[in-house]
């Protein structure tokens, strides 16, 4: 068995080695530049890991991971893009470095990309179970994409409409890295979709915890400023929750607060009060771990040796834990 | 044998037919828009009748002529985003009627919206091969593009240059097109190939004689303004050769023309006139006749009979004496 250690290391020198033509230099650069921006490749490792639990020649499953590795970062290209988001993981965005048609067009390519690297698969059901799987969760992640623009200008956002978006946006792909592991290594169907449900109640927990720790998480060790969604208004589990379950006083407050621009500081304390007063962190721990208690009920359903298992039962505690 | 108008309706009705999710909305209707714009259906059309040289069940290749369709739309809706284009078939595009989020996000869905129509054959080595054209096809025409882009900013774009950039923007396609239909008919090798080619060629031609139709077409045939190409400095096989064969007096001029904007019919009349001095008509034309020579050298290399050629012989003679 490898380790979650192992397979990010794997991964992430997988990538190093992609060859891109060299022309025009412009639209293969920016894909070099993004797929090899520091940050954990957390997703691709996942298919490995799945593949492992079942079969040992891991590097069998190599393209299948730098497809969806490939695949999330032309939707981080996109999203960033999108989002007027100026910054990824601490360097320029795709967008900014270069421009927006570069973004664009780049970020085109490596969706087809993503698409060579899954045809590299020999043509079996094998590869049909993959393409199948593969486009249905790239256009769920663009369903998912789609709300979280719409919840940008709305503020009667309902938590079960949250709780779908970030399903689609986030929890699929995760479902969808670790299952496709599982079918490479010809799993059974149940196993499959046991690992594909984990991975859906992990990722929706992760959402959830991120939407926290950018409101409760300890600056120095989460590495950004504290609060960052509230100056931006971002519909997070959190704002969702304060919308819907304030009495008519604090609401009207919190909208007040929300055409604030001007005054960052004051605005998240005030916001930060009113969750304080809704008792909302309290409420997402619950929801993180139930959903976390979800994950592990999926992993019961396994046709897979406990101590296989570990691996991802490790990972998803160390998620429920984490900090930053 | 069915009729080019054949293909054409049949194409049009698949189109019309294709069932979208309702939700969300603002993802899926930009795509059902712009696929039912009206305006002939060309590519897909061109699958079918490659197909129906060898097979009579052109059904069959309805979902790869339905994902060319998709999938040059998808290119649409992007290059118009980048292009800053406003109009499409007479109608607004995309990004002018919704925004540029919902371009790039509805786009990003139509391509693998695309792929999806291609998974539906059976897994064997026709699809390999079609899945394969495909997304060496769909990368070209991204490249393509990015030339293009970079061609608005330069004035040195060679001869070559400019036909490579069509070749991979527009002519790639209508190749891809045509050989996907004989991959699908399980035709020789050597027909895909010599389809294949013709397609290129005829492209190439294509290209050459719509830049020619933007200068010396007649307007009311044309059915647009002649000179748009020209106020908008756009890199023409025209504006190409004119910079690379003035004498370095003519050639300042033109520059300089390059660079006004406000007196639009003085400056179509001016770079006009240097064309003609340059006889640049001509030289397009011997082109364009040079590739439709070509294209029909590639024909005489299938194993199908002349008269179930005829089809496409018309439809390259058509293009040829087009007058929009």
């Amino acid at each position: 068995m490898i380790t979650f250690e192992d397979a990010l290391t794997l991964v992430s020198q997988k990538i190093k080695d992609i060859h891109y033509p060299k022309q025009p230099a412009r639209l293969y650069e920016p894909i070099a530049y993004l797929l090899n921006l520091k940050g954990k490749k957390i997703r691709p490792a996942l298919t490995l890991l799945a593949y492992n639990l079942y079969a040992d020649d891991v590097q069998k499953a190599v393209n299948m991971a730098l497809a969806w590795e490939i695949f999330h970062n032309f939707t981080l290209m996109h999203d960033d893009m999108m989002d007027l988001a100026d910054l990824r993981r601490g360097e320029l965005t795709v967008h900014q470095k270069w421009d927006n048609n570069t973004a664009i067009l780049s970020g085109d390519a490596m969706l087809i990309l993503a698409y060579k690297y899954l045809a590299k698969y020999p043509m079996n059901m094998v590869l049909k179970n993959l393409l199948d799987l593969f486009s249905i969760t790239a256009a769920e992640i663009c369903e998912g994409q789609e709300y979280d623009m719409q919840f940008e200008t709305r503020t009667d956002v309902r938590e079960e409409e949250y709780l779908n978006m970030i399903r689609l946006k986030t929890a699929v792909l995760v479902g969808a890295c670790l299952k496709s592991g599982a079918i490479l290594a010809d799993a059974d169907a149940k196993d499959q979709d046991a690992l594909y449900d984990f991975g859906i109640n992990i990722g929706i927990a992760f959402q959830i915890q991120d939407d926290l720790l950018d409101v409760y998480g300890n600056e120095a060790v989460f590495g950004k400023k504290i609060g960052g969604d509230i100056l931006c208004n971002k519909k997070t589990f959190l704002l969702v929750c304060a919308l819907n379950n304030s009495d008519e006083q604090s609401k009207t407050e919190l909208l007040q607060w929300l055409s604030v621009h001007d005054q960052p500081d004051a605005k998240i304390k005030a916001v930060t009060e009113l969750y304080d007063k809704l008792q909302l962190k309290k409420k997402a721990v619950a929801q993180i771990e139930s959903y976390y208690g979800n994950a592990l009920r999926a992993l019961d359903k396994m046709n897979v040796a406990k101590d296989k298992q570990t691996v991802l039962t490790q990972l998803a505690t160390e998620l429920l834990h984490r900090t930053v």
